[in-house]
């Protein structure tokens, strides 16, 4: 596959970062590339560091299959809840941001406001009451991208993803499945113009996630041994925690049910189990931790299973003891 | 103009950016949106932010019209180059970097390799050694789209671009109408590979620019008043930097032809007159600065002109005491 002939579509997300970060230096970080957020100490203050790109067609439709039209506000909304997400996910709050908006030319003046407001409700409504948005880059394209870049800090120290101890207790904050649910409904051909309230509710949140600010930080302060925020689906996401921590995880199904009971509505409309939303949907944003007990758990977090010591040379992600299909979940380029 | 019907390409930058800012608060930033880069205050020290994006077919064609090949390499040279430049114009230097990525996904494995190598070269032949990548973030596109953000802090002082006075001297350092040359070279439809070495060296000033990396804090030491990049054309910039500062600005011609004439291969080649590049060519990235006297200012600094109080209320810039055409320059949707 590591021919120069091959694609990044052949390669994947992880055969792309491969190939770069050889090539760049990264020593002068506390942390570089790999983790929710990088950290850089300037003048004995570490500034943590974070970005995300939405792009129109990939991350978003303007239309959906459904009908739907994704309003500009929500791809506002989202480009900031991503990316605060991926400071929370240290245990840190954002400080501050940059944006860069690339528009095609015949974008209108109202799309533009209803984006900009958007990020401005998200700000306020998702708790970031400190972030301030210290400049941007405005530029002509053809399909609509968004670039948000954060900067944060961390009063009790940062929260890794290679912290976890056998013994511990993994725990969630936030919606688990919601919008991977929501992405399926989006994508299913039923008028959404005919949807209950219920599935209405789970379409929004694909479009206007709410991660759990402040819930890492209150992670960080009770101890957390490990932290991650859930993007790409648990599976996927937990899989990257416990090989980095170098531990395996075993989930408790009953739990897990009752954040797919939640889903029936959509999961109704659209034939789909939603124990697969549970597992493999990203975007809602939530957290995933590891705590040393249950005592430390702050209470807006849900143990869900624990972290064991590996049997084998492998982290393995296993429900009820039996594995989960970890090839599932999101990959940029597959 | 300003109905909400009204589209991006009507509006121009300068009116998407008097729509979107009213909306976001920037209260909590040192300095906010409209300098060369943000600043804000991170427990007592100052953090430096800016932002740009390159977009295919917008800011770098793959295949130019003169048949030049736009290589990866220069494409990651350039995203680090604009970058580092926004902080040198500051009077500061760049300590980490961001890259989002989005890319079709038939882009081969040496197309990356190629980019990250122009990247990596770009931090050290440019001289930006503290720099270090701290992440980024990998996506789907159809076209080519490079977001890069950089982090700074300042030894000095930050150097805004509202701090000219009447009697400063105003001077260049770095190239000045290069890139501009360059990008008439390469839109000229003439055989790439018969050029000279001398145009080939021309159009590379806009493929790979040379932002003077270290000139920005050392005219800062120097007690500089205000400073900038030129990125958008001589006479474009300056004129922002006269209206921030209040002032207006006379030009030499008999400097600023100085630099005309080393355009001169790239003029006959192209038929133009080379002080076009001068007055209206951008992506140099050298810096433009008001000094308080001729005698602090850094040896590799040229003088080419003069701030005077305004006669009237408008900022003017003037060469040889006739207005320069304002109208010229770069604005990204029109």
């Amino acid at each position: 596959m590591n021919q120069p002939e091959a694609t990044v579509g052949d390669l994947g997300e992880q055969g792309i970062l491969d190939t770069i970060l050889p090539l760049l230096d990264s020593q002068k970080a506390n942390l570089g590339p790999g983790d929710d957020a990088g950290a850089l100490s300037v003048q004995g203050s570490e500034i943590l560091v974070s970005v995300d790109t939405l792009v129109e067609n990939q991350d978003f439709k303007l239309v959906w299959p459904s009908g739907l039209e994704h309003r500009a506000y929500d791809i506002g909304w989202k480009s900031i809840a991503q990316n605060v997400s991926d400071i929370n996910a240290m245990g840190g709050t954002t400080t501050g941001a940059v944006v860069s908006l690339s528009l095609p030319a015949q974008t209108s003046l109202q799309w533009v406001k209803d984006f900009a407001q958007g990020m401005a409700d998200a700000i306020s409504s998702l708790g970031a009451k400190e972030l301030t948005i210290l400049g941007g880059d405005l530029g002509k394209s053809t399909e609509i991208s968004v670039t948000t870049t954060v900067l944060g800090e961390c009063a009790h120290g940062k929260i890794l993803r290679n912290g976890a101890k056998p013994g511990d207790v993994i725990a969630v904050a936030g919606r688990l499945g919601d919008a991977g649910a929501g992405l399926t409904v989006l994508e299913h051909r039923s008028d959404a113009n005919k949807w209950s309230r219920a599935v209405r509710r789970i379409a929004e949140a694909q479009c206007k996630p709410a991660p759990p600010l402040g819930s890492g930080p209150r992670a960080a302060e009770a101890g957390a041994h490990a932290m991650m925020d859930i993007s790409d689906g648990l599976v996927r996401d937990t899989s990257r925690l416990a090989k980095n921590s170098g531990i395996s995880i075993d989930f408790n199904s009953e739990v897990l049910k009752k954040f797919a009971a939640r889903l029936a509505p959509a999961a109704q409309l659209t034939g789909t189990d939603p124990m697969e939303w549970v597992l493999h949907g990203g975007e809602d944003f939530g957290l995933v931790a590891a705590f040393p007990n249950e005592d430390v758990v702050p209470e807006e977090f849900t143990v869900i299973g624990a972290a064991k010591a590996r049997s084998g040379r492998r982290s393995l992600v296993t429900v009820d003891g039996k594995i989960a299909t970890a090839s599932a979940g999101f990959d940029h380029f597959n």
